[in-house]
C-alpha cells in the first residue's frame, strides 16, 4: 500500500476534495494542517508555491483536480471511456467556474470591488448556476455526469459548506437535486466517518 | 470524419487552444466568430451561458480543457497511461493558476483594484511562475510534461500571445525555454498553417 501524505491549511477549502477522495478510497493518510506561520517556511519547499501537497510515496504531487482525477482512476471513479471522462471534465470545469466567481467575491481584498460584486453573485451567478445544475443533476439521474458517481460529486460536495460560507448562503435550500447529491455523498460510509472525525477548520489569519 | 463546429469570440481567448488542437489533427472545423450582438442571442443556447462551445456532429461540449483533453486522446496528445495524464494535468493546472492571476488583472473593473494587483502581478507572480516553468521545462526535455508534446503546451502556446497582452509585457523575452517551446509548437505544419491563415483579432467592445 502507498503512504500519503497531504499537506494543507486547516479548512476545507482545495485540500477536502483529495480528504474526501482519500477517504473514499479507503486509505490512511497523514492529515497535516499547518498555519500561516508555517506556511511561510514550507513554502518553498513546495513545487509552485501553493498548497494543498499530496505525497503518494514520497513523491510531492499538486493541484488538486489533476491529484483527484488520478486518485479517480484507481477507485472507479472516472469514466469508463473518453466520453464519459469528457462528461466528467466538463462538469468539473463548470464547477470551478461557479467556485470562481464565489472566490472571486469572497477573497476580494477592495472593498468597493468586493461590495459591486455580491449583487451579480448573489442575483445572477448563484441563481443561473444553481438552476443550471439542477438540470444536469435531473438528467444525469441525480449525478453530474454519467447518471453515476464521479470524482465530480465528490469534488463538489467537499466544498458545499465552504462556498456556502463564502456565499453567505445556504446554497442548497434552492437546489434540490444537490441537496440530494450531498446527502448521497455524505451518507457514504468512510466519507461519513471521514467527516464526522475530522478537524475542525480554523479560519486562517 | 465528424463535423467540427467550434463558436467563439473573434479573439484568441480560451477558444484558441481549440483551435489550434484541431489543426493539430488536421480535422476541418468551421470557425464561427461572433460579436457581442450576436453573443446576447447565442447565449442563452448554450449549455452553460459561456463560449467556446465546440460542436462534433451537432453535439454541443463546452469547456475549452475538458475538450482539450478530449481532442488530446484522439491524437496521441494524452499520455500514455494514469501517470503522463498525471503530469499533463498538473502542468494544465499550474498554467491556469498563471493565466488567472494575469486575467484577475486584466479583467479588473475596478480601476483601483486593478492598479494595486499591478506591481504584485509584475513584480512577484509573473517572475515566480516563469521561473518555475522554465525549470519545470527544462526538467522535461524542454516540454511541460513526461519529455514529449502534450495538449498542456499547445494550451499554454496557443494562448501566450493574448496573455502577453493581458500582462502588457512579452513573457517569454526572460524565458528562454518557454520561447523555445512556443517556437517549436507554431513550426509544427498544420499549427504554422492555421496561424497564417486565422483571421485577426477584432477587440470586443
Amino acid at each position: 500500500m502507498p503512504t500519503y501524505k497531504l499537506t494543507y491549511f486547516p479548512i476545507i477549502g482545495l485540500g477536502e476534495p483529495i480528504r474526501f477522495m482519500l477517504s473514499y478510497m479507503e486509505v490512511d493518510f497523514e492529515d497535516i494542517r499547518v498555519n500561516l506561520e508555517q506556511w511561510a517556511e514550507l513554502k518553498p519547499k513546495t513545487p509552485f508555491g501553493k498548497l494543498p501537497v499530496l505525497e503518494i510515496d514520497g513523491k510531492q504531487l499538486h493541484q488538486s483536480a489533476a491529484i483527484c482525477r488520478y486518485l479517480a482512476k484507481q477507485c472507479g471513479l472516472g469514466g469508463k471511456d473518453a466520453e464519459e471522462d469528457l462528461n466528467i471534465d466538463i462538469a468539473y470545469d463548470t464547477f470551478t467556474d461557479f467556485r470562481t466567481a464565489i472566490t472571486s467575491y469572497h477573497y476580494d481584498s477592495n472593498e468597493e470591488s468586493k461590495n459591486a460584486k455580491w449583487e451579480p453573485l448573489n442575483k445572477e451567478t448563484i441563481p443561473y448556476y444553481l438552476g443550471k445544475f439542477e438540470e444536469l443533476l435531473k438528467s444525469n439521474g441525480g449525478y453530474l455526469a454519467n447518471g453515476k458517481l464521479s470524482w465530480a460529486d465528490i469534488f463538489f460536495v467537499s466544498m458545499l459548506d465552504y462556498l456556502c460560507m463564502m456565499a453567505k448562503q445556504d446554497l442548497s435550500v434552492t437546489a434540490p437535486a444537490l441537496k440530494k447529491l450531498a446527502d448521497q455523498v455524505l451518507a457514504i460510509p468512510s466519507i461519513k466517518k471521514w467527516v464526522e472525525k475530522r478537524p475542525a477548520s480554523i479560519p486562517l489569519k
